[in-house]
């Protein structure tokens, strides 16, 4: 019998997810329909990624065997009341990897000074070589998943790495810290300083104009976590007296950051559009495609959600 | 007894050397003399790296245990009919290191389109996400022991990575091919191509109109490695026509490449002024400092010079 799925979405995402995601089920063996138009009362799945409100009619789809997320949020969803059928949030094994890929890439780019030689090809050869990574101290503020891994990502590469947590951790290859002490040790050797927080009460303007204080003079601020978690206004003053080097920046208060904001036109500052962590179409779509033949086989489905819970 | 270490190369060398190398030697618990002016009769160690010339009469040290080299190529040092004590060469794990970290870092760079964002802070959002590494295919001319090291670090970070030598070679987690039918295939994969062999006679002009074509069209090209393994005149043409995005060069046939040269005013080509491969004082010192310890110690010198093979 035909699996038929649904992709409740954006015509820009159906264009973006119809390879990778017909190419991820037909992996599955399974006989399915995938279509961004099915007749209600055939739906088996739907794989949800709304552009605008979430108050859609579950209950038209009366075979529905559960709601397969693109979103890794999905506060705003569990909040629908047609909603009954299993709801399943997407955790993207490819999120972690394109944040360490990002993380990686951009400590590498600050470490070998890359933008002299991209924004500066004048003809002058001066042939200055860089420290090696072990002479270059990375912090990461935050050890969950995403912090941990590029941690151990650039330490691998030879950094050392210090990793800061509310709550004490052991991660191997990185000093772990914690604690307002070990917030003040982890700043103090940060070299470059990578934020990774969650969004919380106790991380809100945790870079504010005291910690920016304890940085090394000139260290590099790169902020893939959340906006935050940065006082604005202090990390600007900071760049101006040369605290601070540069700031890489992917995550704003704001998004999409507004045109006139003075991060844009600052000469240290480098934004990018939240996209250190976006989910991938090939990897997320690999995720789907499993729980399509979980459901299907009687299996559970990976990444429910606890509605009790909310998450 | 004081171990005198004479350090023959130029005031910047000097300069740059004194403090780690005193450091080093510090760390072995020798009593040591270490300056750039000693009596010649009391001379134990040369450290060798001569601003010019190489033509010194070593035979005014009739104390002389070993010329430990700053270089590791020492050709013209061992024309020197007056240098009869033991020479070492320079094998600086540092110099691996730095070509990982340079290799890396570009690789990340161009895999992410950091350029995009470094170059064109114009206030406009576009979130668009780059690949993850998984879906970047990466070659890497050349496995000797930095193109094997380079290799493998992209491929812990998620590259699939191809590897081309002369003679087949075996590297796990690398596609490893050779031959000219294996040149072929690996040139046709190459997302983003990296150049690691050595100069020889073979592998001049390697990359040249015929084995450009071979790649996928809008490729980059990176080259830490020889400048005349690139035929200049096709490069330039590929990088105009499109075929190559871009190329990020390290090493060229004249350096300092000169000011006029088209690669420095070329929009899609990045030049470094050969710090891929830098030879590195902490690390260089360290080495230095082993070889005093081994040679008052009696024990065989590291990387000893065998006059009869030449190198």
């Amino acid at each position: 019998m035909t699996t038929n799925i649904l992709f409740l979405s954006t015509p820009k995402r159906w264009a973006e997810y119809e390879p990778p995601l017909t190419h991820a089920l037909a992996a599955t063996g399974l006989d399915f329909r995938l279509a961004e138009e099915l007749p209600a009362a055939e739906v088996d799945y739907i794989v949800y990624a709304p552009g605008g409100a979430t108050d859609h009619d579950f209950t038209q789809f009366p075979r529905l065997k559960a709601v397969l997320s693109l979103w890794a949020g999905i506060e705003t969803v569990i909040e629908n009341p047609t909603l009954t059928a299993p709801l399943a949030r997407m955790v993207d094994h490819g999120l972690t990897q394109g944040m360490v890929e990002w993380v990686t890439g951009h400590v590498l780019r600050h470490h070998l000074g890359m933008d002299a030689h991209i924004l500066g090809q004048n003809g002058i050869w001066e042939p200055i070589a860089p420290p090696l990574a072990r002479d270059r101290r990375v912090t990461i503020l935050g050890l969950g998943t995403l912090g941990t891994a590029c941690g151990r990502a650039l330490a691998s590469l030879g950094f050392p790495v210090s990793g800061w947590s509310r709550n004490p951790k052991t991660v191997e290859g990185i000093t772990c810290l914690s604690g307002p002490d070990g917030l003040k040790q982890a700043l103090s050797t940060a070299d470059i300083l990578v934020l990774l927080l969650p969004d919380t009460p106790a991380t809100r303007d945790l870079l504010n104009a005291q910690t920016i204080a304890q940085l090394p003079q000139g260290s590099v601020v790169l902020n893939p976590g959340r906006g935050t978690l940065i006082e604005d206004a202090a990390l600007l003053a900071a760049l101006d007296s040369g605290q601070i080097a540069h700031a890489t920046l992917d995550a704003f208060r704001i998004e999409p950051l507004p045109a006139d904001d003075p991060y844009w036109a600052h000469p240290k500052v480098t934004v990018t559009p939240h996209i250190a962590s976006e989910t991938r179409a090939t990897t997320a779509s690999e995720v789907i495609a499993e729980n399509v033949r979980r459901g299907e086989a009687g299996e559970p489905l990976l990444h429910l959600v606890d509605r009790a819970l909310g998450y």
